[in-house]
């Protein structure tokens, strides 16, 4: 273990962090809120930390597998320690392990809170909140790349711990090239979504908050009504559409970018995408209407809730724990589901959700017809069986970690809603369970013990499980 | 597909049927019940469709996979439909629905009911329900392969989709001769636990309906407050020890005949099972303690429930709907968890459990040392790549399975933790759940969508899922 260079580049996340963490202090300063000075503090030990971490120039060569997962996995676990700082030292958020668990919260893009208002926070405050879910939502190693003078192999490593979902098929061959285009296309879709919001009439301020909390699929509202606050159906338009632009696999948009819109439609994944939407809003709508009089206003709740829960966003424009029991089972199992691999969406991803489903499918082939040489196909090309079996392995570590959380959360004593759904919540950076959590609740009373364990679950959540258990694995940390 | 075999293989599966039935006959006779004109009507019907299906002898000839599947299937689904009769005919179970549900729950060994008041049942009506499970934990074909002249080639696929779990390594090479050794150490410990629960003071007619209802791992009960009815300690004990005793592979108990004990002492998916028994058993006990007073009242109720509820019986001495969210979710965990394969028992299997975390762990130290080789092995042995690849395609199956389920349940309106549990111990073979079919509760307000959608959950989980999707499979039925 090359520890030298994992310090060095830890020390380098947190001065981009404290870089980042100013535009939240230049937003106090212009409202003139007391609060900078917490802004400042937190930057400056951010950057004294960092350039100490970052001092003694580490030997050159590549960062090995289990580095790159190391660096990952302390990266988050890092940035959400000094980014949870100024909600602690303003006093805006007075326990620390709060102020930790709503960081956490932001960059793993899960949305959940501890708040019980909102609204009583400055606003550099929301707005690093929003932003944490932007920065968390590319992912912080991300822009890292663009800073740090990587090697091919170096980043590829850094790329596969942090890349959400199997991806089949690298963009394009450059890492670094790679990087940039996504940032590009990220920060472009950000500030279409920002002057959509401003022609529906809503203020600058939200309209950035709450596009930084959509593009990294995030939810931080920063009202107590989150989205049902605006009381608009245009501007709820807006959300439906852009959570699900970033839910979607961004290479779709590289493609598009280049031209190749034939192949950018054709994306098997995407397809599915849409199609568990399609299929999801249709039936609660249907399952609705009586609630809501007609089948428009009934689609209106029911198309923003299903965007915002498969995006695993988490905003909310009704108090869904009062649907029927079909659409809440319809939501939890989107709530699994998630989003489609390599966008900022959580959840299992639905390129695994297909993969899986196609080896059943398989199996059965196979049962019927023992010789039969069956092989499993995605976006057209032959899944290789290692990925198949990694695929599985995951789910199964998924579960695995599901319900050890489960009953650390049980003893608690809350009902059983509340319990397993704060841990489908967090596990898939959602945000808002049903119960306690649901859209009117938050995670306020839960325990210190509780909150650390849901963290614990937002960032296995976000970082797909392996890199946060391997850095407990004690053959890592052996000398070679 | 060999039509003519499958139906005469049927044929003599209804035969068997009616020869058991007979029993039931036999005590309605013998108590003076006048239902025992509904036993003579349905056995006569058995018996007339039986004869008229096995009439027409078919051609020699292997049965093939595909068949083998074809017959188990719908081995279990004729059985049930036939069961049904006396229930119906009598008028004892008014609805046919009702009936059919009641019956499927016995032979796959589930034990969830549809009926308020079971003490209002005839006797011979309450042996029937019980001797249904006993028939269905070792399973109609286990008979029919002593009865079939069977070639070695047809017993072995009849045998592969009925066994329960992936057993490691067959007992003796022999089909016929293992199913005369299951068959006698099925008969003799029931004999055994008959002669304990005698020498606790239960009446004969309790002794024997509630010893087949453990030896099937099934939990139907003939009071309506279950075992709790008799409320003695020893008699719980001996309860709690047989479910365990019928819920560890059968493999075990041949060995310890052949002396082997020390082979049969190291069984490693026994030594996981009981160690999961002890722990959860531990666990609740620590939980309950301030409810029921002392550690050994506490203890009693936890390991008798933890038995009953991992052995997939369902028998209740306590209402543990009242019990800790804590308690409460690790019985929901050992209701997936289940028995070892190769026993009466259902859910997901020991063994497959181990084999899933054993890969999680490889897939750990693969991602670290990408060039190590790592073999999983169970009870010493390395597991095949192909039965690893079909246990986690097995897993989701039945997660999809589930999540399907689910959804159409969920259009009851019950409340979510209902309709989940009742899910889940349909599918697991369990018997009671949570909320409306707590330990108090029963399934008679669903509606008979919901009640048939159940039905075929517990077919799917006693019969490993796939051969009951299998039938459905078009590609099955083309003429070759």
């Amino acid at each position: 273990m090359n520890t030298r260079k994992i310090i060095s580049s830890l020390g380098k996340v947190l001065k981009v962090e404290a870089v980042l963490m100013c535009l939240a202090l230049l937003v106090a300063l212009y409202y003139r809120e007391s609060s900078w000075t917490a802004f400042a503090i937190a930057i400056g030990i951010m950057l004294l930390v960092g350039t100490i971490a970052d001092y003694k120039k580490p030997e050159d060569g590549d960062i090995r597998e289990g580095e790159g997962f190391v660096i990952v996995s302390f990266a988050w676990i890092l940035c959400s320690i000094f980014g949870a700082l100024p909600f602690f030292i303003s006093g805006q958020i007075p326990s620390y392990i709060d102020a930790y668990f709503e960081t956490v919260s932001g960059f793993t893009t899960t949305g959940s809170s501890i708040l019980k208002d909102v609204e009583a926070l400055d606003r550099g405050m929301l707005l690093w909140r929003s932003l944490t879910h932007w920065i968390g939502g590319m992912g912080v190693l991300v822009f890292v790349l663009a800073v740090l003078p990587a090697s091919e192999g170096r980043s590829i490593h850094i790329m596969r711990a942090e890349s959400p979902g199997p991806i089949v098929g690298k963009i394009v061959p450059k890492i670094r090239t790679t990087a940039a285009i996504l940032y590009a296309i990220y920060i472009a879709l950000t500030l279409i979504m920002v002057v959509c919001l401003l022609i529906g009439g809503m203020p600058l301020f939200d309209s950035v908050a709450n596009a930084l909390a959509t593009a990294g699929t995030g939810g931080f509202a920063i009202k107590n009504l989150s989205i049902e606050a605006y009381d608009s159906a245009y501007l709820e338009g807006v959300f439906t559409v852009f959570m699900l632009l970033f839910s979607i696999n961004f290479n779709v948009y590289y493609l598009l970018i280049n031209g190749r819109v034939a192949r950018a439609l054709k994306s098997e994944e995407m397809r599915w995408f849409l199609g568990i939407v399609f299929v999801s809003t249709f039936a609660i709508t249907i399952n609705n209407i009586s609630a809501y009089g007609t089948f428009l206003h009934s689609f209106r709740y029911a198309s923003f809730q299903v965007s915002s829960i498969i995006s695993t966003t988490g905003f909310t424009t009704t108090n869904f724990e009062t649907w029927p029991t079909f659409s809440k089972m319809i939501l939890i199992m989107l709530m699994f589901f998630g989003a489609c691999a390599g966008s900022t969406g959580g959840g299992m991803k639905t390129s695994r959700i297909i993969i899986m489903l196609k080896s059943i499918t398989r199996e059965i082939r196979r049962l019927l017809h023992p010789r039969t040489v069956a092989v499993i196909k995605l976006e057209g090309k032959p899944v290789d069986n290692n990925v198949i079996h990694g695929t599985s392995v995951y789910l199964t570590a998924y579960m695995a970690v599901f319900l050890i959380s489960l009953l650390i959360i049980s003893l608690e004593g809350f009902d059983m809603v509340t319990t397993s759904t704060s841990v489908i919540t967090c596990l898939n950076n959602i945000g808002p369970g049903f119960g306690l959590i649901g859209p009117r609740g938050n995670f306020a009373d839960f325990s210190q013990l509780s909150k650390l364990v849901l963290s614990a679950n937002m960032l296995m959540g976000r970082l797909e499980i392996f890199p946060i258990i391997m850095i407990f694995n004690p053959s890592l940390w052996r000398k070679r």
